[in-house]
C-alpha cells in the first residue's frame, strides 16, 4: 500500500504537500526558513494537529542547520524561531508539545556547549523522533483497531483522520489502512464534512491514493445508508476526550454516533490516549469553538450558528481505539485504567 | 408580514425573481414570451415544484395575450407552448398538471369559437386560478401547523419549502409564516441543505425579508442543538407520501427524524394532501432520485453517492400538516381517509 507523503525532508528543508490546493492539484512546497514554515502552518497548506507539530518541529530543523553552516546557532534564535511557530495556530496542541521538545533539545544543547552543527543534529533527530513517535502511534491504532473491521465490511468515517492529518497512517484512518493491508476488502463511505469538507476533498483524495475504494456523500446522506444495511461500522476521531470517556469531535459526529445506535451498527472513537483529558469529568466541561459565520455560505445579515465540534456521550462509543488498545465500556473505568497512565506521546 | 414577491404579473408578461442570484442580489426578470419563461424554469432561475407550475400557466397566458393581440391565437400554437413549457423539468408533477388545466382551457376556448382574445383572457383567469389554489392551500396548511408551533417556540427545518417554493406561504413554512402572523414570537433554525444549500441560500433569505428570527446551521449540527435543548419541534416540507405515510423528502430528513424521536422532540410534515401517492404502499415503493455528483466538490476521479432524496418511516412522524388539517398517527387510517378524497388542487 502507497500512502500520499504530506511531509518529507528536503534538500535544504522540508518538503510539504500544499494542501490548500487539493483535491484539484497536487502540489509540493519546499520550505527552507522559519518564515516560509510559519505561513505555511498559518494558511492551512499544512494541516491537522499531529501534521503541524511534526512540520514546525521539522522546519525549525531545516532552518537552524542551515543557520548553523553559517556560522553560529544561538539559543535566541531557536527560541525566537520556536516562539514564532507557535503563533501560526495558537490552540493545537501537538504544535506547543512537538515545540517545548525542539526548545529544551536547542537549549540543553546550547548549554552545554556543543558546536552549532552538533546542536542542529541535535535538532534534526529530535524532529525526526517526534514525526517517528507518531508514526508508531498512528500504526498502533491502526493494528488495534482493524481486527474490528470485518472483511468485505464498508466504514462510514467523517472529517480528514489520515495521513494528511498526521504525517502517519492517522487515527481512524488508520484502522482502514491496516485493515486494507491486511487484504479485508473493505470500502469507505466518507461524509463530505460541511462546512470545510475536508471528507470530500481529502479523505477521499488520501484514500483514492492508496487504492482504497471510498465514496463521498453529504453529512445528511448516512442516516439513509444506515438505513439500508449498507454500513457496517463508524469509526472517527477525537479532538478531546473526557474522563468519562464523553468526546469531542467535528461537529456532525454525535449525529452519527445516534443515528448508529439507532440502526444497531457498532460506533467507534480512534485517537491516542494523548487525547484524554483526565481534568474534564465528563463531555459538558469541554469548550466548544464557535468559528466564523464565513464558513457557510449565505446571505449577508443572515445569522450562522457554526460550532465546530460536538461532544458524543460515552453510552453512544462501543469502544475508543488507542494506541495501547481499544477501551471497552464502561469507558471510564477503561478510561482509568489506561488513559491515566503518563504517556510520553503528546 | 410581508413576504417577498418570486412571481407576478407584469405589463407584457410575468415578472420573477431569479433565484440562482440569491442570496447574493435580488434580480427581477420581466419574461415576455414562451422560450424566455421555458429558459427561467430549465435553468432554475423560477425553483419549487408548484412555482414552476404557476410560472409556466403564467407565462403561457401572458405570451398568449400577446399573440392574441397581433391577430389569432391558434389552438396548435397553445399545445406546442405548453409542450415547450412542460419539456423544462420532465418529472415535476405541478408543472404537469398546471399545463394540463392550461392546454384544457385553451382548447376549449378554441372549440366553442371564442375570439383570439377572449381565449388568452380565459387562460390569463385560468392561470391566476392555478396561483390561487396554491395561495389558498398553503393558507390552509399554515393555518393548521401554526397552532402546533408553542409561543417561544424554535423550529427547525430542512430544505426551503416556503415563498421561493411555491409563490405562496408554502408548507412547513406557511407554519412558521402563520405563527408569527399570530405573534407567537418563535424563531427558526434553518439547516443549511446539502448538496445545493437551499436552506442557507433560500429560506435564510425570505424569512429574513419576513421579519423572522433565523439562524442557520451545517445539517450535522441539529443534533447537538437538538441535545442542547435548543429545537422544540421539526417540520420539513414532502415530496412524496406513501399510503402508510411513509414520506420522501430532501436528502437529511430521515436522520432529523431519528435524532428528533431520539431525543424526545415532535417530527412533522406538512404538505398538501396532493403529495399523497395511494398507489404506493410503503415509501419502500418510492423511486428515489440520483443526482449529479458533480453537486458535490471533490477530486476527480472519486466516486460519490448523490441521492435526492431519502424516505422518513411514518412511525417517526407526530403527524402531517395538510391543507385538510393535521393527520395524526395511525396515518395509514388518517391519510385513508383524508388523503383517498378526491382533491381538485394539484
Amino acid at each position: 500500500m502507497t500512502t500520499v507523503q504530506p511531509i518529507a525532508w528536503s534538500e535544504a528543508g522540508v518538503r510539504i504537500l500544499d494542501q490548500t490546493r487539493l483535491p484539484g492539484e497536487e502540489v509540493y512546497l519546499d520550505l527552507e526558513t522559519v518564515d516560509a514554515v510559519a505561513e505555511a502552518i498559518a494558511s492551512l497548506r499544512v494541516r491537522g494537529a499531529p501534521l503541524i507539530g511534526i512540520a514546525a518541529a521539522m522546519g525549525l530543523a531545516a532552518a537552524a542547520r542551515d543557520r548553523a553552516a553559517r556560522g553560529t546557532l544561538p539559543p535566541d534564535w531557536i527560541a525566537e524561531a520556536a516562539d514564532l511557530l507557535e503563533g501560526t495556530r495558537p490552540t493545537a496542541v501537538d504544535l506547543r508539545w512537538a515545540l517545548d521538545r525542539m526548545r529544551r533539545t536547542g537549549a540543553d544543547g546550547c548549554a552545554t556547549g556543543l558546536p552549532a552543527e552538533e546542536v542542529a543534529r541535535a535538532l534534526h533527530d529530535e524532529a525526526q523522533l517526534i514525526w517517528d513517535i507518531e508514526i508508531g502511534m498512528c500504526r498502533s491504532i491502526g493494528e488495534h483497531g482493524a481486527p474490528l473491521i470485518e472483511p468485505g465490511s464498508t466504514v462510514l468515517t467523517h472529517c480528514n483522520t489520515g495521513v494528511l492529518a498526521t504525517g502517519a497512517l492517522g487515527t481512524a484512518l488508520a484502522a482502514v489502512y491496516v485493515a486494507h493491508e491486511e487484504g479485508r476488502g473493505i470500502d469507505v463511505v466518507a461524509t463530505e464534512t460541511r462546512p470545510l469538507n475536508q471528507g470530500a476533498r481529502l479523505t477521499a483524495w488520501e484514500l483514492g491514493r492508496a487504492g482504497i475504494a471510498c465514496r463521498v456523500i453529504v453529512d445528511g446522506a448516512a442516516a439513509s445508508l444506515m438505513a439500508a444495511g449498507e454500513i457496517d461500522l463508524v469509526i472517527t476521531g477525537a479532538d478531546r476526550i473526557a474522563a468519562n470517556g464523553d468526546s469531542a469531535n467535528k461537529i456532525g459526529t454525535y449525529a452519527l454516533a445516534v443515528l448508529a445506535r439507532a440502526h444497531g451498527i457498532p460506533f467507534f472513537i480512534a485517537a491516542p490516549r494523548s487525547t484524554f483529558d483526565l481534568a474534564l469529568a465528563s463531555g459538558a466541561a469541554i469548550p466548544i469553538e464557535q468559528r466564523s459565520p464565513d464558513e457557510l455560505p449565505t446571505a449577508p445579515h443572515v445569522q450562522v450558528y457554526n460550532p465546530a465540534f460536538d461532544v458524543t456521550p460515552a453510552e453512544l462509543i462501543d469502544g475508543i481505539i488507542t494506541d495501547a488498545g481499544v477501551l471497552r465500556p464502561p469507558l471510564e473505568e477503561a478510561i482509568g485504567e489506561y488513559g491515566g497512565r503518563k504517556v510520553e506521546s503528546p
